[in-house]
């Protein structure tokens, strides 16, 4: 048997897997002797074993939460159920991961009609207690009942519409009673039965639908992006209430330690008077900046001010805290590690660390690698800017610029959104519902809401801009238009948004990439330091590959030679290639792309200073190089002085079955070597010409693509050499190279010691070998992965993050392989993985030498391999 | 420094490895003390270092010949280069696998214009030795220096024409004399220097020719299908020339100690008087039976008959000799185990056993699994065979009946030849050139040469059809004809052979399946005995079934539901199934398939009586049911009752980049899982009314396809079971059944220890492990494969013979894997390497339970199960 409740005085912080984050920071906070509403937590095991028991609390549980529900009786003094004294409870979530709004709260629970009247009696404000009322029966029935809010907010309308008041404080004590009355016939006649007056019926009904939540569809698309195992499950925090609603001595509010924009010390958040919580998150009422609660109750706030403080020097980090004021007494509901921008982590990191509270490791693990994805991302071009007009404003509510075309819901968001047809989410606020969208987003708007609401929350972790609570924006779902002041917007038109600032502007304006420099520098030398894995790029231009060296890359990993190829003659020469009859005809196309290669390689040295550069030879089918369509070939036929029929006959033998597995990669060497000729004159010329200038040495690398056999990569190596022999005997210049190969296929990775025989370097490509490893192509498999996602068969996106089990299991095997053969031999990826960081710490793990991503991937590369090495020295 | 060549008086025949089967075999019968005219042997390893030094015979193995060439001049008294007392040699390839005819061979060498007027004196016989020279000129300038023999059959034919003589034999010595002088003269005209004199010189470059021969076309092609490795290489034997053209006391033959056809006891063979070797080979000149030399001399007969059967003795095999007649005296030009046919080698095998020369064991041995193919070839149908008309008659060559379109060159065979158009090969006569088309055709047919031609020999290796030295048939390749007395046959036209009886008909003639028995019954019942690994058959339908349950499988390694969906009703219950919009839909559509597949389960069970049945869920793409052309769409929709623009959408829809990754196998049953509670409804159901009718024990394995991941496999596991629950509850009646998986995907043999945890057996489908493994669509490859055979980066196709290597590893561990999990796990192949006698020795070494193969195979598999145990007992 074991133990799924735990008292707040049983936890501590440790025990975070167990009691998730919130329940153990409540138990911390009460040992720390914080004014806590005392409570029990069900831990996430009981989560597991509930859906293990296939969505049942079995009686075991059940008498421990009512065992614990009889101790929290006695140290509150209060009793479940008795209106002379009753005991009401908040029923929260809390994961082991921080997944703000993604699962359920229910508030006030414990009132039935009974309850409701004492309570009235004993607070002698009988206006506070049916409002509470009135809010659990609303908040119970949305999220343990499933039945639609909407049904009670159209009733909360009606009765405010024949009393004629705007806002619900305009409606007295009566008419809540009255509102509670037809609140419960709206829930019998949708539910079928009376609103539960059993407060245990109620209080194990919630705990269901808490652990119910975990598997809902945002908390599951949200796991996805995160990276949370849908195997941990969710704690429940049962909590005695305490009110902010009791009138205006009472109040709620959220506040940082530090702004979570910027990372600037110093309190930042907001409260409301006589509200609950949920008025604060959801946004609904626009509350007050923090600092007027120093001149609003100077004492509740410098307790406030002194115990944050406290936290922040206990948890070393910046500290998210929830607290309510009841009748002018503090407590504290919530404390976690906040949630910030980019700016603000590097900030806080390396103020941290100035402050004595963090080591340089310890700050550095406080930056999170993906969020630097958000330094980097685009701002508006300054000339551009300058011209452009704010036509309304809005609460600078996540940094960064966006333009794109309006759009009024999540759902055409996600639906229409591309590179193409850039999107930004106008909303009155957003809901978790509209996660996906979001997404999909370049910007998202709010009408309504605080830098806390949901919609600033979500942005600031996506790294995506936010300008939130613009009032003057009027969204208008039914005719699709915004109206600010008189301007009108249509869905379609396009809008621009400054998450830096707030600024909204009706038009579209250009961006432009960030500088970054100061604490990002600082956090950015700190992991040089520290990390063993090396960091390139993928880049196939010289405008990229500046851009990779600008941002710390040590060499480019991957040059896509073919990506040189679909420019203006370039493409002309390959389509002369494909279609000569003989190898002469080829070697003559091939000699006219030879200048313009060399050229590329050429600019490609220079920019990377000496750093290695890595040329993969010709990689995709030949198809991809000429037209499908009937109307172009006859054009390019024209255009060629070839006749229709041959050029179509020559495309049609070109069709593939399985493009993906069909003639490419080196296998267009074996068949053409005149390719492999020309390219490694290319590479070795080019290497020849910038050494030459005397700046610096140039050592190329080969990468020889999609290579399954040891023979296979001599026999291209074997061209390989013989024409880099020649091209130094002709230029009278030795220079050094090595010749490497992609592991790319399985069948590679279970021969590599073998290949290492030969091969000098491996470079892992794992956008192939999964696919090959899997047996799915990453352009088929949108057909049913979705099904997979939803059937938690996966619960990552294998493209995205390397699936260490399978795919990661070939990549340790060649490494150690190669290794055997070669003991020096240099490891590297260049998938898209190679920018991710739960994938580089598995590669720094697996013994790589280094990975390749996209150039603005590096910064985030170049910690997350700091990150490894701490969690993993090697 | 090593030994590179060896005196006949050196080997022995376990040095086949170094000395070739030639080399070994000749001075195994040196050593026997049989008449073989003396020489040596240059080694295998010699020929490898040829290869190693880039195409060189280098100095220390030069001299190593020379030197052993002064032994040799020592052991016959004779002298290189020398007119008063030449030393005439021969120069023979020799493998160390018997590659009959697709090497190189020169006669006569060290002739030259003294050597050939010494040779006239000494042996009194100027014609001898003018013939001789002018074979030698011929055949050195063909094989060594690439000049096209043509050149001088056609001066040849001059000399003839111009003496009005016929045959050869009517040019005299001055005519012969004056040939060789034209000879010469023409060499130099295309080579551009003198005929080489020097002996010594010919004798190098010849032994050069043979190696190089190694790598010829044809040679490697015939390794190839043989599975020969190209690293072996071949010896070169030098040989002391004796010569069966001295007139007509001398002669030349082949013979075997029993007859290769039929197996029965007694010498077989052909001879010729007053020739050399090659005219009994070549097929020029139609020679005697060998019993005739009885009657011609009584002495040389019984000599040869008491040589051969101690050869036979010694060898325990069956052989094939050459041997020449010199003036009287009887010599040994080779012998070897002989090539025989199917029938011939089970019959030879049993009698050896019966005769007390070999055990069971070494019987079963001498019998190719891969040649019992033959034996279950087709024969006429004997009610078509009544009505049809014997047009020509030719000899019985290979046996098996063929019918086809005929084609007159080889290369055309190879073109067009295909299931839907078998064609039948007609030739004056075969060379190992023809041997791509001789593989793509039904039968072939020769106008000229005997059972020991060319065409004969390699169509009884092959297991093909063949009729030869049909001179009847009048071919011309010219005009496309073929003259039959008055009947005129196109290219194109239908012809149909018997091999067995050496009939030729001049039409269609159907054909069925052979029936068997005694000497095979004995030889597979003995295989039964010895092998461990069991033998199942793929099949789809209960006449493959029967077939296979005939043939001796042990059960069904796999059936593919998804054939038994194409005919009539069902392909449009399935393309309803595909149309549906809704599950409902699709599950109406299922149900109209389930008494069908049900009925077919019945049928399947019944014809296996108890044996398992592996039922594999669909596998193909949904789109392999949809038609794709738009006329063909347009009639569909007609014929649905659905417009046609939504067909079309809904086939695009079905479309795929990379159909063999997409969306296919178990990933159907993910997205639709009431196909697998169809299928599981027709599995269990029909298995309950089997088994209900109390026959035998009926235990369904159900096989999910395409696993990449434990909870795919368990998602389709839950539903099957569910179903199967369900079913049996109905039915009233419990069945055991197993649930097991393919393994396909390189991800789940490196998962197999978490899919062992679930699936009850594995099924290796080495087909799309192949593919995967090495990232090639089998579709695709057919453009670059050739390009990696003539490279040698492959030798096999590996969807022949499985790719130990690389693919083996992956099933290796996998097998490993499945077993650490559940060691009672059952183990099975249904890739096409499951038939393939090679694979079937791995599979056995790796630990498989079964193969799987089609029906015609099984005893092919239950033989090389048996050589795979015998081999590597376990």
């Amino acid at each position: 048997m074991g133990k799924y409740v735990y008292l707040f005085t049983e936890g501590k912080k440790e025990l975070k897997n167990l009691l998730g984050g919130k329940g153990a920071n409540l138990a911390e906070m009460t040992n720390l002797g914080l004014p806590v509403p005392q409570g029990f937590t069900v831990t996430t095991e009981a989560c597991t074993k509930y859906y293990d028991d296939k969505k049942v609390i079995v009686e075991e549980v059940k008498k421990e939460i009512e065992a614990n529900l009889v101790t929290l009786e006695s140290l509150t003094g209060k009793k479940f159920g008795d209106p002379n004294n009753p005991l009401l409870v908040s029923v929260r979530s809390g994961a082991r991961a921080s997944m703000p709004g993604m699962m359920d709260t229910i508030l006030n629970l414990g009132i039935n009609d009974e309850v409701v009247r004492g309570l009235a009696k004993l607070t002698a404000n009988k206006r506070f207690a049916f409002d509470s009322y009135r809010r659990f029966i609303q908040m119970f029935s949305d999220v343990v009942m499933e039945i639609d809010k909407k049904n009670f907010e159209e009733l909360l309308s009606e009765a405010k519409a024949a009393k004629g008041v705007v806002h619900d404080t305009g409606l007295d004590a009566e008419d809540l009673e009255e509102l509670v009355t037809k609140y419960k016939a709206r829930y019998k006649k949708i539910h079928g039965s009376d609103f539960p007056q059993d407060p245990k019926v109620q209080l194990i009904e919630a705990v269901k639908a808490v652990f119910r939540s975990w598997d809902n569809p945002r908390a599951n698309v949200y796991r996805m992006r995160e990276g949370i195992p849908y195997s941990w499950g969710t704690a429940v925090n049962i909590q005695s209430m305490v009110f902010g609603n009791m009138g205006d001595d009472s109040g709620t509010g959220v506040a940082f330690t530090r702004n979570p924009a910027t990372g600037e010390k110093g309190l930042y958040g907001e409260y409301l008077f006589n509200a609950q919580g949920e008025d604060v998150v959801a946004g609904i009422r626009t509350p007050k900046p923090i600092s007027e609660l120093e001149s609003d109750n100077k004492e509740v706030y410098n307790q406030f001010v002194q115990l944050a403080s406290k936290l922040e020097n206990h948890y070393r980090d910046m500290q998210d805290m929830e607290f309510t004021i009841e009748k002018g007494k503090l407590y504290f509901l919530q404390t976690r590690n906040g949630k910030r921008t980019a700016a603000a982590a590097v900030r806080i990191a390396v103020d941290l660390h100035k402050e004595g509270l963090l080591s340089e490791a310890d700050a550095l693990l406080k930056v999170e690698p993906a969020q630097l994805d958000q330094l980097l991302h685009p701002q508006f071009v300054a000339t551009a800017l300058k011209k452009a007009t704010v036509v309304a404003r809005g609460l600078n509510a996540s940094p960064g610029a966006a333009t794109g075309h309006l759009v009024f819901s999540a759902a055409k968001a996600k639906a229409i959104a591309s590179k193409a047809y850039p999107v930004v989410l106008a909303r009155e606020e957003t809901s978790p519902e509209d996660i996906e969208g979001m997404i999909a987003s370049q910007g998202i708007l709010t009408a309504r809401g605080g830098r806390t609401s949901h919609a600033a929350v979500v942005a600031r972790g996506m790294g995506t801009c936010c300008v939130c609570g613009a009032g003057e924006c009027h969204i208008d779902e039914n005719t699709l238009t915004m109206n600010i002041n008189d301007l009108v917007y249509k869905e379609g038109d396009w809008i621009s948004l400054d998450g830096t600032t707030g600024n909204i502007y009706g038009e579209k304006i250009e961006t432009e990439d960030v500088k970054i420099g100061g604490d990002f520098e600082t956090i950015m030398a700190w992991a040089d330091k520290y990390r063993s894995l090396k960091v390139r790029a993928n880049a196939d231009t010289p405008r990229d590959a500046k851009k990779a060296y600008d941002l710390g890359a040590e060499g480019i990993g991957l040059v896509r030679t073919e990506h040189m190829f679909f420019e203006g003659d370039r493409i002309k020469a390959i389509r002369k290639m494909i279609v000569s009859k003989t190898k002469t005809q080829r070697e003559n196309a091939l000699a006219e792309l030879l200048p313009m290669q060399r050229g590329d390689f050429e600019a490609l040295y220079r920019e990377l200073k000496g750093f290695p550069v890595t040329v993969r030879y010709l990689d995709p089918p030949l198809h991809e190089f000429v037209p499908q369509d009937k109307a172009d070939i006859k054009e390019l036929a024209k255009e060629m002085h070839i006749p229709f029929a041959r050029l179509k006959e020559i495309i049609d033998n070109l069709h593939e079955t399985n493009p993906m597995m069909g003639h490419r990669g080196c296998r267009l060497d074996v068949t053409f070597p005149e390719i492999a000729v020309m390219q490694t004159r290319a590479v070795i010329e080019a290497a020849i010409n910038v050494a030459k200038e005397g700046n610096f040495k140039v050592v190329p690398e080969i990468m020889i693509p999609l290579v399954s056999e040891l023979k296979e990569f001599q026999f291209v190596k074997d061209l390989v050499d013989k024409t880099a022999a020649k091209v130094m005997a002709e230029k009278k210049y030795h220079l050094d190279y090595h010749v490497g190969t992609m592991i790319e296929i399985p069948r590679a990775a279970l021969l590599a010691d073998e290949i290492a025989s030969q091969a000098e370097f491996f470079s892992f490509g794992t956008n192939d070998l999964t696919q090959m490893t899997f047996g799915f192509s990453r352009d088929d498999a949108g057909k049913f992965l979705d099904a997979y996602y939803e059937n938690k068969i996966f619960e990552q996106d294998p493209f995205k993050t390397l699936d260490q089990n399978g795919v990661g299991k070939l990549v340790e095997l060649a490494a150690k392989l190669g290794k055997a053969t070669r003991p020096d031999i240099k490891l590297g990826i260049c998938g898209e993985h190679g920018g991710d960081p739960a994938s580089i710490e598995f590669c720094h793990k697996a013994g790589l030498s280094y990975v390749s991503c996209s150039p603005f991937r590096v910064p985030v590369a170049r910690l997350a391999a700091a990150h490894a090495q701490i969690k993993n020295p090697r």
